[in-house]
């Protein structure tokens, strides 16, 4: 079996290398590549610490903090990218984010699952409620853009006060899909909490020690290291993108997530191949519902307040590229069944849109 | 408990005041509101006559009765908008009705029977088959325009035959629907239909002793109020509209399907709380149904016949609503259990839709 | 009962009317409409070659043989008029033949099986999988036909490339279905073929006394006679269309797969007959799967080689029409479960879209 751990230990060098690179003007591409390698460990550690830290502060508060710390990379990636005036990417990234987590890795969560076990089960009440929650997501994101294609144009500043009252009602639902995961229908999530700490303990007895101010220590220089990558890699990313021949928007669609949920995408794929199909589906469909639900409102939010204003006005490729993969996500998650087939198709539909992503023209404002 | 019927008694009150606010004029915004609240209980008893006479009548008419004049305030309604030429008011407050009853009244059913009930169960196969006879019904109102925007334009009057061929199939279809829920599948039924008698019964004893006269008498005034009304909030519509700064789109789309629906909301939320999910749904799907299945096209055909053609080319936006309500509904009930965040989605749908129509531009043709 | 070798017999007789009408010119539309009845009959005597030289050589090659030539008629048919740069009428049959085996041919299986039974019950796992592959393959189709439009325009050469790639991910996924449904997972569909069999099995003995060198000469004849009726087909339909005032857009959708499919049909109507619901519903979205996953892609890969390169850029309607089949077909078949008005509904979108089909205008490149 192949250790996570040490992957991420290895992988810790490309923080070094980057800043050298970056410095010693070694290219675009290559502090591009190396900021992007190297967030992938500390995307892992952020995540480790705040379970850490969650299951001292107890149940209720740890599992708020988890629900909102979970996607803190994303979320530092997206801010420091919108900073920096590249809003276009940042959306592209979060329709990404969402995609991949559905497609890639729920795919390969349910392929790989699926070689070693003939038929998976979940909890299938749960994934409704999830595959609900996705399809209100999905709605709210694209309504914006259906109000800009079927009117004559509706002005930038109509588009942005719409953008923050819809980014107002899904941070709302948000709480109240936390109020109803944590609080009043539980027992629905049980088996994947139970299942969550038992894939994060290596041992029973370790989990009891947990030493707060330590990982409090890491949290913060973790996150802190994150956003000095995080600027490399929004620094270098213009550049980079167009010596490597790649639109803007098959990076922020492709490439950006891949790296920011890797460490998301190692559990999923884990814990599938250990049976316990129900974690791995929250894992991949509840990172999906925190990108839609609390990432993409809180950017629109603050974009508005930094005044670099982030309506939800997407590019319509990305709203048939959400579409879809919530679709298709939904019609193999329903049933609370999964085999190798199922899989294949979810991966086959992220090959289908990677393709698509890549032939698709640079669009103005992209690159 | 609030009391039902001594609400719509005191609402009646602006049955006169309507009347002499037109005749001394008050304003066109007065006349609009208090016309428009009138319309609240006679809906209601208009609702209740029909219902009384169907149980004399016999099950097989009656529930004829029941299918056909279950919407007749909003048919009533319609037909006068349509006979004074608002025809994009009627076709909003055809979609505005539909995703009304899909989003708020099955919304707030949801929520507040799920705050008194974890878990409330309804029978999914009837919801199945309802789930499917709403997606023939969007697909048939979606084609036509899909038609006319994937061509060169394909000139009014072949939009118009187009739309009243596919009407003559919907009312067909209505019919057999009908014949499905009361004959030949009736018992998937049988729960929805004891429990609206339960719901109505004040007294076991009473509903024996139906006086046929008088509740054909009442429909008959009740019917004639209804269109006077009608005529005062059609008449005074666009003058009051536009001094409320409200688009006609959001009019026809928000404010009068509120109106129109708020007493199937009431039965509707009454008999959730009640925990009676199957009556709670079946109204209003049912309504919706109706609405697409039989208002639509029964329009379509009257305004044909009388002048004012009225085809199923609809504002791309209005689609876009009923497709995603019809979605999301759908995806709620299809497996026969909801709970108070359910509820919760469906009121956070119509809550964004509802932000969407009221920022959505003014359409030429609209106001 | 009728009986359907007796008919097929009879239908042969269009074979040499239809070469005769060609050489003696009566007329374009008596050769179309001879040839299209011609070809009837030889579908399903190629049907049953191809199924009789199965059993000979065992599960494993008879079933990929099945699956690869189950389809054959629609393939050369396709293939022919792809040679003779119909191109828009290709795409059309390909369309035509997923939209007509959804709905009209498990329409009719299920409307005229439930007329006979109340309930009809099918293996709900493997609809299930089916839907999801449909799924797959429309988004799939979608997708060149959504970068195309939601771009400045992508170039001809670049949507060929596009096209190539998406139908060779297609075509690797079509081998997994078969590689699940007949190796790793074949349990699922265990009835329908048993059903299969035994349908086809006039007498228990007769199956196991099959003259492999008489079947192999059979089938070769039947191709042989099908490209030359296919021929006459393609070479007639552009006039004859116009004289009967078709569209080549209708003709595509509507009349062609009607011919193609009418083998499958009558198989699938009968078994419904008979209470066999799950082997009708795999032969009518089995049908379309192979469209889907193997014909189109093979069309493609085809034409690209033979120099009338065929992309996946449809007419959006044709994507509309295709898509809400699927919608439809999924909705109704995921549970498991048929009723006569489900089948109903399915008819009804059908006409629905076939009165859209009628009416839609004329598009360049078509006819």
């Amino acid at each position: 079996m192949i250790n996570k751990n040490t992957i991420f230990l290895l992988l810790l060098v490309f923080i070094p290398i980057s800043i050298a690179g970056h410095f010693l003007d070694w290219g675009a591409t290559t502090v591009f590549i190396t900021a992007g390698i190297a967030i992938i460990p500390l995307a892992a550690y952020m995540g480790n610490a705040t379970e850490e830290i969650a299951v001292v502060v107890g149940p209720n508060l740890g599992g708020l903090l988890n629900a909102t710390f979970g996607n803190a990379t994303e979320l530092i990636l997206a801010f420091i990218a919108l900073r920096g005036g590249l809003i276009e990417v940042v959306k592209a990234t979060i329709t990404g984010s969402i995609v991949s987590n559905l497609l890639l890795v729920m795919g390969f969560s349910m392929l790989l699952g699926g070689l070693l076990y003939k038929e998976q089960e979940f909890q299938p009440t749960a994934a409704r409620v999830n595959a609900s929650s996705m399809n209100l997501a999905v709605i709210a994101i694209l309504l914006p853009t259906a109000v800009e294609y079927t009117s004559s144009g509706i002005g930038d500043k109509t588009l942005q006060q719409l953008s923050v009252a819809v980014a107002v009602v899904l941070i709302f639902v948000y709480g109240l899909t936390l109020l109803f995961s944590m609080k009043t229908h539980s027992y629905l999530y049980d088996v994947g909490v139970a299942g969550m700490e038992e894939a994060n303990a290596e041992s029973p007895e370790k989990e009891h020690k947990v030493n707060l101010p330590f990982w409090i220590g890491v949290l913060l220089v973790v996150t802190l290291v994150v956003a000095i990558e995080s600027e490399l890699l929004v620094d270098s990313l213009e550049e980079a993108t167009s010596e490597l021949g790649l639109t803007a928007l098959f990076t922020g669609v492709i490439i950006l997530p891949i790296i920011g949920n890797a460490a998301e995408h190692f559990t999923a794929v884990t814990v599938a191949m250990k049976n316990k199909m129900d974690l791995s589906v929250s894992v991949a469909v509840g990172s999906s519902l925190q990108i839609a639900l609390f990432v993409a409102p809180v950017l629109v939010i603050a974009g508005w307040i930094i005044g670099q204003p982030m309506n939800l006005n997407f590019n319509p490729f990305e709203l048939v590229a959400v579409a879809v993969s919530v679709l298709i996500a939904n019609s193999i998650s329903s049933d609370g069944e999964s085999n190798w087939l199922e899989g294949s198709l979810l991966l086959a539909t992220y090959a289908i849109l990677g393709l698509a992503f890549f032939f698709h023209p640079v669009v103005e404002g992209l690159g």
